[in-house]
């Protein structure tokens, strides 16, 4: 896959959402009698029990491995940068994207690390990418449109971005990839997360709105007084999470929220990064709550939104390394621990096999 | 290397320790430098930033890699069981022994899944483990005597452990090993790692003790008053914490203390694990504060007593998964992050090979 299609209805998409289960708690009953069955106190491997139990309980299958992994790094613009939200100059994204392709970014290296691979797609790189070898051209448009002047996306925009999200998850399940994390490239991005977050829950702006990728003191008031004028130019339905996403979002969040119900709906448990993948997931959790169940948050990001959206998804990260790079460099370390509870389900003796002695009740 | 030749003088462990060294400033100037161009904004990485530099300046490499890992996973019994301080029995260290022989634990099913060797050793183990393959054989005692009737070990039986703990840091160095992780089994060892604790820092002993494997309520208290009993008889002395540690320690903390002092003299990083790695490190730390520029805290024990012995090594974990098992189960994921991190510093492209744009000033 080289080149997505582009499709503006919103169709697949929607009955994509409708499509997600919910949990069967039979699987939950059944991971927890093999993890209690290991050569290991009762529950002493913590969170990555938590972890062994969801991924039994999504992929149905008493002990799920994940061979082939991916993270999706989606690029986009942001109209936005216009009003001077980002200390990097706006082509630094397709100078990463290039620099994603040659494969050396951190995200890169972290994939390589921990067996994965990296997907790069422009979505909405304000630039010529022309054929770029091992890029997925799916350019929904040259940026956003600037949301203190009018709606980021327009619906045919925001609908096209979200369904290429739902054709990304369609390739990955063809493909035979079991495990998927989520990552982004996008100068003005987290400006975008924070009026996001400050729409889906009605906060002040100043309090989900950070630095980013280092502003100083006076960008970072310059940027929460951009969002909160691109909020009052908009008014967006706090009560309707891809109003919010289309008015102060981005086309790499809208491919990452269509990304993330296109795994939900086929199974495929997802690891989300910091603080852009959050926004994407808390929209398609106010969307449809069962999104949640596939949904592993990966890392704690260090900007103040972070929080109020995990919140959303109802799950706390795996890790706090007090990273701030997103790419989807916390995804692929995250992916790692998930791939370690895997293994732990299913390589540990049992205290039958191994001849071990249990607690004493 | 099968068998160790025990040796209780001393004088080696303590040699060890007056060879440790400062680290040098001007390798963390080159580690800065080199991050500091790698496309990424400033300090993005996080702690993954912290370690690649600490790795540089202990390593006294620009790009340090770490092929060749092994966790030293230390066996032993406790005299204190006797109490009724644990919810396993004691005959499950030798079982457990057996089942890190035979690959089926989770020590095993992680180290191999971040690619470290473990290393199995019997440095007190109460059974016949006669001559089990793969098994390093350094017995010093069939378990430690019952602190609450007697010291731990007697000065022969403490400076033997600690040098078995000398001894695998050599044959670690000899072998190339350049990343070395601790871990430990045995039945009762939170007893004296929490006894280790009040010992050193003066703290209650209900503040720093916690339920090991499993305790139930009364099973708490009944610990708790074990351990008072055991500092009342033996009365350690708080400002010498070999005192402490041969009095209410145990052979494996011993062996992890020779072990990490003899890692630090010979510049080789060393990745702790939970609560009782750490109990050892704090003692090496307290006798050579040097000590610590070369300890990666792995990960934070739910144990109570964990953070007042963190305090000591002057690290805080990178991983918080809420285990409690012990093994080097914490160290072995943690391993991975920080071999991560000297990916990071190897692999990725600076912003100038990369042609990528930097940030504003």
């Amino acid at each position: 896959m080289t080149h997505i299609k582009l499709n503006g209805d919103g169709a697949s998409f929607f009955a994509h959402v409708a499509s997600i289960s919910s949990l069967a708690p039979e699987w939950r009953t059944r991971a927890v009698a093999r993890l209690n069955s290991l050569t290991k106190p009762l529950g002493s491997l913590g969170r990555l029990e938590e972890v062994a139990t969801r991924l039994v309980e999504i992929r149905q299958e008493e002990r799920p491995r994940f061979p082939k992994k991916a993270i999706f790094t989606l690029a986009a613009d942001h109209g936005v940068t216009d009003e001077g939200v980002s200390a990097y100059p706006k082509a630094v994204t397709q100078q990463m994207v290039l620099n994603f392709l040659a494969g050396g970014a951190a995200i890169n290296v972290l994939s390589r690390h921990v067996g994965t691979q990296v997907v790069v797609v422009d979505i909405g790189v304000d630039g010529d990418l022309g054929e770029a070898r091992g890029l997925i051209h799916a350019k929904v448009r040259r940026g956003t449109r600037n949301m203190v002047r009018e709606p980021a996306m327009n619906e045919a925009e925001l609908h096209a971005a979200l369904d290429v999200g739902i054709q990304l998850a369609d390739w990955a399940a063809k493909r035979g990839h079991t495990l998927i994390g989520t990552g982004e490239m996008g100068i003005g991005n987290t400006t975008a997360a924070s009026a996001i977050t400050a729409g889906l829950t009605g906060r002040p702006v100043a309090q989900v709105t950070g630095r980013g990728t280092g502003l100083d003191e006076p960008g970072l008031s310059r940027k929460v007084e951009v969002i909160e004028r691109a909020l009052e130019v908009n008014r967006p339905h706090s009560s309707d999470p891809l109003d919010v996403l289309r008015k102060v979002g981005g086309l790499e969040i809208a491919g990452l929220t269509g990304l993330i119900v296109g795994a939900a709906s086929r199974r495929i448990p997802v690891v989300i990064d910091g603080f852009i993948s959050t926004a994407a997931a808390a929209v398609a959790c106010k969307l449809e709550p069962k999104v949640r169940a596939y949904i592993f948050a990966g890392h704690r990001s260090s900007e103040p939104g972070h929080s109020a959206l995990l919140e959303i998804i109802g799950d706390a990260p795996l890790l706090d390394l007090q990273m701030r790079l997103g790419e989807g460099t916390g995804a692929a370390l995250a992916m790692n621990l998930i791939d370690a509870a895997a293994k732990i389900l299913d390589e540990m003796a049992t205290f039958s096999s191994a001849g071990v002695s249990e607690a004493s009740a």
